[in-house]
């Protein structure tokens, strides 16, 4: 099993979720009046957030598994528990988009945003586990202050969704911004280790 | 991350987006009388018409990608963004032809079109800014006359579809009719680049 | 544009469409007295069906696809035209499954596998055009009498659909089962002309 | 035809599967009311029973395409034959997850389980054919006892459902716990195979 067949099966599942969301969003049943558009809003609204999400998980995916020499079973097993939870964003998507003001869909929003997070964050480990303490890859991810604050805001925004739900939305986009730039952290050790091979 | 990889992406979207459109086309309820395979008649013909745009997009996209060297962040956000607007196509093509003579389904088609004709020139701008300017890409694309003149048919189809439906229709098949021959500009500027390598 | 690019999207597409063919069949709404279950046999009688039909052109298409040396545009847009058939066979599959003692449904089985050999066909035509009069891939083909055979049982399904859908049906077994064996003739071909590189 | 492109094309049909899956999975109609979400826990459960099913056929098929030196025609064949099985999982998956107390949908899911094992052990059955009877793959596979035992679940499982459906749903969870540790002798094999290669 090599690296390459992890991220091409992978490419090909994250492939298949960007235009999976849309599907979900049936053309209106109306020819269209102002009203109708606007009820679409919400749900184009949450397939923006989804698709900035996946993008995001599709870029830092890449680099990561970059990293990887010889993948274990655990590496393949922990890569298709991300998997898992990236395919359940269509659904999570939906839900939120048909009931925007309601507590329960977006706090089923976080909740699969918090699996994805933790899944990649056990991903990582493994992979870090294959590296020495201090290699470029290790340092890179360092403290993983970004990943940390995330699966904070993720666990708020469950609890916050029942308060308000605009607030965990408005947490979700917090998120989005900060991962939308590419982790260079992993970016350059990736330069850094193929430097080193001699 | 490399070309390769960007483009191998990019096709596993389009690959799907292209047999979507058809899920979206329910078989009808009854078993066939006429009137029923007439009242399918507006459906099918928005598929083949977004069949062809999707090929075009696909055809021109391979040609553009193909001269990139390194791909920044900008152009796999770039691409990212056409990718989003080219998976809202089989919405547009199944409301559009479930509304064939409505005002707002036929506008929002062309809302989808102007924006994928953005994004793809957006991210011919930000591929264009990694050559010099008058190298071969930059020569072949000079005042791309035909990326603006499809801007104003979209833009235009949008105001017409209010006044009239068909107009803006056959306004969608002018650009398609214009596109349809590959983009041989940049196409003969991937061979000139190439055989300028040493 | 390669050959191999070509191939993997072509690949992608076919890829597709198989799952979607289930994906339009339901699950019964019910929890399944034994008459739920004798309902959804013509639907699953016809993917089996599809499914053979799309196997042998994944097949045929791959072995044909390996002749081109250099693709024109032609090819390409022959190559998309047969894309565009196969990708209406779900639609036809779902409504000749849902009515499978009705006339239309059957008919229209018959239309879209017509239109996809005759895509075929064209394309085959086209890649025939590169190669010179007795090339082994030009006299592997020979009379095509497989291909013209089944353009005229496609041909006669559709007026025999009116007659009783049934013979229908048994003429597109037939040419399934006569298609099953893999085109030896272009397989050889193949062979032939890498010997000939020198 | 190559080993790779038949494992491409394999890889592409189960990548569709998995989000197929959650596809079918319609969110809910209301906005999440407590007793609504525990409506969805068995279509849930049983959408994590068919991701990992599919996850190991993933894994099991890879390893066992890797033995292939030189595809034969009844080597694709018996690996559409498994792709055709598997493509039924997110119908049983869906059926079974709506009525997971009743007896016949659960018998479905075995039903579909049983004949994808079955066309497994078909495939691999040709592939050991163009094996040596002592070659390492022969003697990894040896009397293959997992999926001896795999199969008299799958059949019991089919007669179970009608007497208790939970005794079948424990027996999935069974086999699928057996199986989730990667086919190591055929992995140990692929490697010996390739040592043996001067």
């Amino acid at each position: 099993m090599t690296t390459g067949r992890i991220e091409a099966f992978s490419d090909g599942v994250i492939a298949i979720i960007l235009p999976l969301m849309v599907l979900e969003r049936r053309p209106p049943a109306g020819s269209g009046a102002a009203a109708e558009l606007l009820a679409l809003a919400p749900a184009f609204l949450s397939y923006i957030l989804s698709f900035l999400y996946v993008g995001i998980y599709w870029n830092n995916h890449h680099h990561l598994l970059h990293t990887v020499r010889r993948p274990t079973a655990a590496i393949l097993w922990a890569n298709l528990h991300l998997l898992f939870w990236l395919s359940m964003v269509p659904f999570a998507t939906a839900w939120m988009g048909a009931f925007p003001t309601d507590a329960a869909p977006t706090a089923a929003y976080g909740v699969v945003m918090l699996f994805a997070a933790i899944a990649y964050t056990v991903l990582q480990g493994f992979i870090l586990h294959g590296h020495a303490d201090d290699s470029p890859l290790a340092r890179a991810i360092g403290s993983d202050w970004k990943g940390k604050i995330s699966l904070l805001c993720y666990l708020g925004s469950i609890g916050l969704a029942y308060l308000r739900p605009a607030i965990s939305q408005a947490l979700f986009l917090g998120v989005a911004a900060l991962w939308l730039v590419p982790d260079r952290r992993v970016e350059q050790a990736v330069c850094e280790e193929q430097a080193n091979i001699p």
